[in-house]
């Protein structure tokens, strides 16, 4: 199973980070880390493989209001608890053979920091978002081109 | 090896049956099976696993042209000695949990029929060609739909 799980979340999963404003927050950027996991309706059932194996994270539907694609299943553990005690031990000790190694690395990183609670100061944010800026879904960083920082 | 390589394949695999018209062979149709996996480039290492493990198939490259995407890679096996000696009796002692197990279950009986010669009659082609659409990647069949047969 351990080995079916780290080939299937190297086809289809996605450890990503984003960052958006959030004004409840002190700096007014959330720093959103996410582990991810796609499925069609029909296979389905894979991501309750996982939400069992894991014993965390919830499933959510994504509807397509199209006549020909079916709805969109994902699998997300988002808690920072989960991911620090739960997944990231799994996949560490457990590696990715895809690209998508690098992204888990990073990954890795930045909940380590968030976990020293170096998101909460204007230098730690520049830093996470210039790491997530090396994941492979790059975005244009918001917060980087904000007002709020220079690079 | 074995649980990645078949959850890497429930990710990102495809069992596929084409059916497209060749003058060179009897009917005029050809049936071309093959198992691909579809990988960019960054993760091309992860294809030549699969490789080096069935000992079997070539990468295939899909050069892009535009700027922002990375070349596409494709581990292919397309003898019918190979699927029948080697990826199906893979897949058959390791089952797939996603949908794609669907897509392998008529791949198999397809190669088992082309194995005993079915597809060099019409009837046979015809059954082939049902039995196509009801695999995930439907395609309006063009055989099912010519002057050569009816419905």
């Amino acid at each position: 199973m351990i080995g079916w799980i780290v080939g299937y979340v190297d086809g289809e999963g996605c450890f990503s980070v984003s960052l958006f404003r959030n004004k409840t927050t002190k700096l007014g950027w959330q720093v959103f880390p996410e582990f991810v996991v796609t499925q069609s309706e029909k296979s389905k059932k894979s991501l309750d493989i996982l939400q069992e194996y894991f014993n965390c994270g919830n499933i959510y539907i994504n509807k397509r209001y199209d006549n020909h694609n079916e709805d969109i299943y994902r699998y997300c553990v988002r808690t920072r608890r989960e991911l620090t005690e739960i997944i990231i031990p799994f996949f560490k000790e457990n590696q990715l053979k895809t690209a998508k190694k690098n992204d888990f690395m990073i990954f890795m990183q930045i909940i380590d920091m968030m976990n020293e609670n170096i998101h909460s100061n204007k230098k730690g944010l520049k830093k996470i978002a210039k790491l997530i800026e090396k994941m492979n879904r790059k975005k244009y960083s918001l917060f980087l081109e904000s007002s709020e920082t220079e690079r």
